[in-house]
């Protein structure tokens, strides 16, 4: 098992001594990470948290999934940022992008909150018809603009649908451990109640409660998740370039960007992994985008997007690199038969696995892009199960907190995402925030 | 009725006489489109279609429509690249990103032959399962890869399903109308044929039956989505930077392009509009990328990625610049109700709708963004018609067009699309691809 990375296909665009020439730079970012000494260093939970998480809490996460199997046709999950892509991504990656759609035995999963389209919300409203319904309320402080209209919405369907008393016990909230609306509430009504850890950023959650949950109830295995990421965290604890993959890619991105890569794309070729890349997205976006630095994190999925991205990968403007996470095994496969007729002049792929045509589509575009003057990184997963997905989590986190560093910034705030905010709440009238709003409407005047 | 471009936003990064000095460029685009004098000339069909189409095979289309909502649960559209994201982001747009999971009375429609993920053809495959099927492939050659791997798998599923007659009359074939693979299966089996123009490219062709049969399928007004087309031909027909809207954000995108933006964001406020935006990724992206130019499209999803590529935005790398799609009115709305207990802070939003707090939440980010330096191009549609889905189409199309010429290069091929094809021809054992197999397997050594 275990994820490999494979630097072939990038060997010509970067020399040995580059790397050499990065290696103090790593060493510091590790010390820093370490010693607990860097930018944003309470938030340093996650390192830890695959072998030290609250084993009580964990028990309770699966008997509560156990009961929403039993009780639920569909379960709310209500979270916006990192309340909402871990868990969305993971269920993707481990079941289907088509999770709603199949036949199974585990409830359907949707989340709302992360948005305010009041289409969206009234939509997954009327799938919720004649269902029986839980929810998932995440929210470290329950005043989150999109999660708290969603909650509230939920909330008061849930009541009039089950009455006051029922309604708490299909309701789960993961919140704060001590402070905030949602806790104040939660312990009120006696909502079974799981926690976002304080030193855990939104981004870094997936393997909190604020993950656990919706995985869990999707029927994943998430002990295996787990195990997987402690893996990570032991092959990822040395610091040495050739032995450590994980500290590898973070110093090629770092060249890469050095260099005038201002954009990387992560890829792939199975659909399933299409969330996982938007997930990939907030954690590097949002913690190296900052100080008017940062690579510009893309994401595509292949052959699909070879087919609209593709022309300016291969020719357009030469800003970008690609990360490619080559699935070595896909959860199913399909055989392709001849064809008597051979009506298509498929013939010559017939006799074979559809898996393999994917693979040579990856392998024929790796070379494609290499020439065209796009580096490619490619990381090897060798399949799509938990462990591996655990593993994958943490080998990004890892990686991201190390870029981080290496870039010069603090991987674990978050300050520009409140700029809309304070202008939205100004402009909705929100107490307090008054003295704005004439001068925000001058501006859109 | 109609698009609106606000420039306000922009205002601060372009001085009046950047647009004046840009008038000349315009008029020689304009000309070059006109006089069909350019590069690309073979593939100006797009520009009259909303008019100029053939009517018989319309009536023809929504005859097929009809039956296909008579006789099937599903419909199985094959095709990629221009031959699925249109169809897909239309129906998207003017129903759900939910249709399939919403009760209507039209039939589930999902995509195929758009990757080479196998997992995925078994995933839909048995989705099949007890329903009633039809399939339209979507394919000029009959011989791309994956949509004739996808059909291959398809037809057969038909036949033995429903026997080989009526599996013919549940096959829909939009193809050449004269060459090709698939031309020739299609009048041997007497499959109902449309056709894919020869000088209409794939993804401007979301308005032929390439696009228009899907949608029609999915209970959506093609006659008005055709004549929102029309009025926005006779819109954007005046070589008037002051009139026309489609050539003043021609014009800003190659400005901001020439001052090192190298990223544009096409962002909206509703997730219905989430794939239109990948489709607007393919015209440019494939438009532009070329000859190591143009602008890298990418997409966001507001307030969702306001949570993920928030920060970046905000605070990151200034090489990007935002074109957002703001959209009026939305389909639905959502009365948010005062609650006694006040618990979760949100009273202050209450008695209200939330599309205006959507609208807040947007007027908020575009003031935040601008002063942090990102440009901002907004796009205002006054609502989520068929209508206006037509005017936006024609308006994305022909600003391409446009701002492809003053960029220098020819708009309509994709010449970069063929090395990772034949590349994998190569590998797969392609006949006629074997000198270059040994050469390629040396690369991946």
């Amino acid at each position: 098992m275990a994820l490999t990375l494979n630097t072939k296909h990038v060997k010509n665009f970067i020399a040995d001594h580059e790397l050499a020439g990065m290696i103090p730079q790593l060493q510091a970012a590790h010390d820093t990470l370490k010693n607990k000494t860097g930018l944003g260093n309470d938030f340093l939970g996650w390192v830890d948290l695959p072998v030290d998480y609250d084993k009580e809490e964990f028990d309770r996460i699966l008997a509560a999934a156990e009961k929403i199997k039993q009780d639920s046709d569909v379960l709310i999950v209500i979270g916006i940022g990192g309340s909402y892509l871990g868990a969305r991504a993971a269920i993707e990656f481990l079941k289907s992008p088509f999770y709603n759609n199949l036949k199974k035995d585990t409830p359907d999963i949707y989340f709302v909150g992360n948005n305010i389209s009041p289409t969206y919300l009234n939509e997954v409203l009327s799938i919720c018809e004649g269902r029986d319904v839980s929810v998932n309320i995440i929210s470290k402080s329950g005043t989150t603009t999109e999660p708290a209209l969603a909650f509230r919405i939920f909330k008061k369907y849930l009541e009039d649908k089950y009455g006051v008393e029922e309604a708490k016990k299909r309701i789960y909230a993961t919140t704060d451990k001590a402070r905030g609306k949602l806790k104040e509430l939660s312990d009120a009504q006696g909502y079974e109640e799981f926690v976002v850890p304080d030193d855990v950023g939104g981004r870094f959650s997936v393997l909190t409660a604020v993950g656990l949950l919706p995985i869990a109830v999707a029927g994943a295995d998430i002990k295996a998740l787990m195990e997987g990421a402690a893996k990570a965290r032991e092959d990822y604890a040395v610091c040495d370039i050739e032995k450590n993959d994980c500290y590898r890619y973070a110093v090629l991105r770092n060249i890469l960007y050095r260099k005038g890569k201002s954009v990387e794309m992560l890829v792939s070729y199975d659909p399933a992994f299409t969330m996982m890349a938007e997930w990939y997205k907030q954690l590097y976006g949002e913690s190296e985008g900052k100080d008017h630095k940062g690579i510009f994190p893309a994401s595509a999925t292949f052959s699909t997007d070879l087919h609209s991205l593709g022309q300016f990968i291969q020719d357009g403007s030469r800003v970008m690199f690609e990360t490619v996470v080559d699935i070595k095994k896909p959860k199913q496969d399909l055989f392709i038969e001849e064809d008597a007729s051979n009506f298509d002049g498929l013939n010559f792929l017939a006799n074979q696995n559809m898996s393999l045509v994917n693979r040579k589509a990856f392998e024929g575009t790796v070379i494609a892009h290499e020439e065209g003057g796009v580096p490619n990184i490619i990381l090897e997963v060798p399949e799509m199960n938990e462990q591996e997905l655990g593993y994958l989590i943490y080998f990004f986190e890892k990686a991201c907190a190390i870029s981080g560093y290496m870039l010069g910034i603090n991987p674990f705030d978050q300050p520009g995402v409140e700029a809309y905010k304070k202008n939205m709440f100004a402009l909705l009238g929100k107490p307090g925030y008054e003295d704005m709003q004439e001068e925000l409407l001058k501006k859109l005047d």
